[in-house]
């Protein structure tokens, strides 16, 4: 295939992926439709259908798409912390937290309800499973990097302070989302999680000062 | 009203509700319909709309009957324990962990289900902050006794400890739905939140042991 033509493709499939991530902020999962995203895409159907078969095509490739942001948003992070991998936990962390006053307008809640609803499906489940060890990765791979540098000596396995801590952003995200982020002091519940987190690893502030300098 | 009438009334309120359980159990919440409620309960319709309008109605009150048990556990738990707060939460936290591995027969996965489907309605939003209020002061209340008997000194508001330790189960309940209790080690986790929850609260064993002997 000609190189313009993917180039073209990629396009298009990213501006079907915007459109679906605009209907799935409003409506959530469930109650939002082809229809609504073809609208919002301002393609005909045809062009679509090209790409996408129905909508739990569209939503999944919406995830992957967000995990490919994730782990670029990691990598840049990697660098405007001068490699420091307690640096990138830092400013991820912190990120969160401020999301999640937001957290209404993102897309983050129509994955929950694709979650919550769909996990009875083994499609739907092995799709989940395989997102988790691709976004587990992504900060097993960090935190490696910052035992490797001496940024950090955990007395347990990175593995296991991974999956902590992205059920702990998890767990204060739903309550978010049901209760309110005042109700649950979200904020202050994600400062906790990140102090845990910081004596999980056994930072090394000296080695940290030293790659600051 | 005659005290027969209403011990009746209690008795079929707790068959219903018992019927409902099961059928949210094995159908999650969107995919139950009044009717299999009916028949599992094996009463006439009739009979059920004289206490439940409607399905919501029924989940709203089965959720209450269920917030009201585990208040009678603790209470339980709080005498099992010689009234030990610090005995309290560890058995309550053991014993979730224990449940994790059995999740998918609970009616825990249609809770979630409901709450991130139903989090934009105003009424279902109401009913879940209340119910965050409860489930929160039965926790505060235990661990408020524990500080007036002096087995805990929190360095924090046991507000904040409670928020911090219900999300925090919530997420690794929720990650165990979605990925597989065995997948991110959710027995680990929770020992993991257990002996965090145990530092804020900076636990007295001195104290706890002169309770114990």
């Amino acid at each position: 295939m000609p190189k313009v033509s993917e180039e073209h493709k990629e396009q298009r499939i990213q501006q079907i992926l915007l459109a679906a991530s605009e209907v799935f902020k409003s409506k959530g999962y469930e109650q939002a439709t082809l229809k609504d995203i073809v609208e919002e895409a301002g393609m005909s159907r045809g062009w679509i259908y090209l790409y996408f078969k129905d909508k739990v095509t569209i939503f999944l490739a919406l995830i992957d798409y967000l995990d490919a942001q994730l782990e670029e948003r990691i990598a840049a992070l990697l660098k405007e912390n001068k490699g420091s991998a307690h640096g990138v936990l830092i400013s991820y962390l912190q990120e969160t937290s401020q999301s999640i006053d937001h957290l209404e307008d993102s897309v983050v809640p129509a994955i929950y309800e694709f979650c919550t609803t769909g996990w009875r499906e083994e499609q739907v489940r092995e799709f989940f499973v395989n997102r988790y060890i691709r976004v587990t990765a992504i900060f097993i791979d960090v935190i490696g990097r910052g035992v490797e540098e001496g940024e950090f000596k955990p007395t347990q396995s990175v593995d296991e302070i991974v999956k902590y801590m992205i059920s702990g952003l998890d767990g204060i995200m739903l309550h978010s989302l049901a209760f309110g982020s005042q109700q649950i002091n979200a904020v202050q519940q994600v400062n906790q999680l990140t102090n845990q987190l910081m004596e999980m690893l056994s930072v090394n502030f000296n080695k940290i000062m030293e790659k600051n300098s």
